[in-house]
């Protein structure tokens, strides 16, 4: 029987060294700014944008919300992107996806001055990254990294297995989990024999969304396993399935008539692993810590310093 | 016992390919040329480099040789990629690797025109590979691609095991084996019981640089086994290992004093395999006719057809 695996104390500690970074930069004159930018009303994506400025707002870090309608054109967002890209006082620019579907996504990602690109979704960083060169990387998975640095003595030479191959998790959790010298293995949809696949994992990460995909018998006796899916059921057959009556995730769906509920099925898991993280209340921190930890290092890039 | 993998038939249908788009885009009125430069005088690079030159001769495909002196600086370097990014006629552009120490190579690479980089190892054709995005992609690795197109039924679900994680063959192999919907595992030194990760394939790829690493007890019964590796053995020791007194290379190498040979210990590997490519005559082929392939797609989408 394992241990649920916290996650706020690394978040804690990237939120620290990037307010003490701040500090820094400021007592050198450099103010370290972020602009989001969010198009139309998703409701999800207004919960993410306003925890993003508010989060800034508690490091010293200063940000401008640039909200723009939902029939916003790619020029005119093509176009906001180049002011942003030409502001010197402004070291990241963070474009809240998804965008409404009118918009070619890929030509603003690609739009973004790469040394502003704090999301980490450039090609060019996409591509730094597989390089080993510096550059800015996604969120999720530089937060996991530094999650599994705090909870495993050795990470070299340890078997990951990634579940999921998302541009925005999975691939790059496995270029930095190779970084740190484990072996990796992506599975996904296709893959044969998953149980077996996946339960020879001394570090499992889960990233695919459906919900408790990764049961008992994916996990092998002792492996840190960690959860990034976020999946709403609204369902009482899939709560069920998951979670047993009397439990508090049970209550809690008793009277919203709604859960979250990752991608690991977590009462089984916890069974068999060592370390298992909860959802809610499990990586989201990391996401939001190491954003602001990569807009603190486009400013000290920019700055040299 | 397994099969020799010929690599022969699918090297010669990406040159067809690549003879018969040259043609088409003639008749157009469009002529698909390659820049190739080297600097320096690595006795390697100038056989590599004038086949390169040959096969273009061989296909239609025009070319020119820029050759540089070993003491030729970055900035000089510099200024004739500019140049040919600059040039309209010029749809391809490859710096033989490596280059003289002085220069700084990553700089090099990041300058030419990620839409003439046909070694595909700019970080913006990194960084497309894995996002699945159009681009221009490593030679060897999208050769091996289309060979085990070639020679296996249906790709999707097998285990592919890469041993080795360098950014020319083993990193961009992996992606290019995702995307065909493998379960890919990549493996490297620091990987532990190497031979129960490896023994998990349906494929293995090796391209690693240790001569005659994946013996026979890596390999599954049935696995379809392709050798990158290419090393010079100049050792009695190491070939006698490898190579059974009275075979045609322990002849080679009591004429010559050396034989090349690669990652896999090729005569216990093929008792288990299906298929094993041969070191030399192997890979070697399908690197320099996926070159064409990328020279004319270079030329393709400048021209838009």
């Amino acid at each position: 029987m394992g241990d649920k695996m916290a996650c706020k104390p690394t978040a804690e500690r990237l939120l620290n060294q990037a307010r003490q970074d701040t500090e820094a930069l400021k007592a050198k004159g450099i103010h370290p700014h972020l602009a989001v930018v969010l198009v139309g009303e998703n409701p999800a994506s207004q919960v993410y944008v306003s925890n993003k400025v508010k989060t800034c707002g508690e490091l010293g870090i200063a940000s401008t919300f640039e909200k723009l309608p939902a029939d916003t054109t790619t020029e005119a967002l093509l176009a906001l992107i180049q002011k942003l890209n030409g502001d010197d006082g402004v070291h990241g620019i963070l474009v809240q996806l998804p965008l409404p579907e009118q918009i070619d996504e890929s030509a603003i990602i690609s739009a973004i001055d790469p040394d502003k690109d704090v999301d980490g979704f450039h090609p060019v960083n996409v591509g730094r990254l597989s390089l080993g060169e510096p550059g800015l990387f996604p969120c999720t998975p530089m937060g996991v990294i530094e999650l599994l640095k705090d909870s495993i003595d050795v990470l070299k030479g340890k078997h990951a297995v990634v579940v999921g191959r998302s541009n925005i998790v999975g691939k790059p959790m496995a270029q930095l989990l190779l970084k740190e010298h484990c072996t990796v293995t992506i599975m996904h949809s296709r893959t044969q024999n998953p149980a077996d696949v996946c339960g020879q994992a001394d570090i499992i990460i889960a990233a695919v969304g459906v919900p408790g995909l990764v049961s008992g018998d994916w996990v092998k006796e002792g492996a840190v396993v960690v959860d990034v899916g976020i999946n709403e059921l609204t369902k009482e057959a899939d709560v069920t399935r998951f979670c047993k009556e009397g439990s508090r995730k049970m209550k809690a769906f008793r009277k919203k008539g709604r859960i979250l509920y990752g991608d690991v099925f977590y009462d089984e898991a916890l069974e068999k692993a060592a370390l298992v993280t909860p959802v809610p209340g499990g990586v989201g921190k990391l996401t939001i810590a190491h954003l602001m930890v990569n807009c603190v290092t486009a400013a000290k890039r920019k700055a040299d310093v």
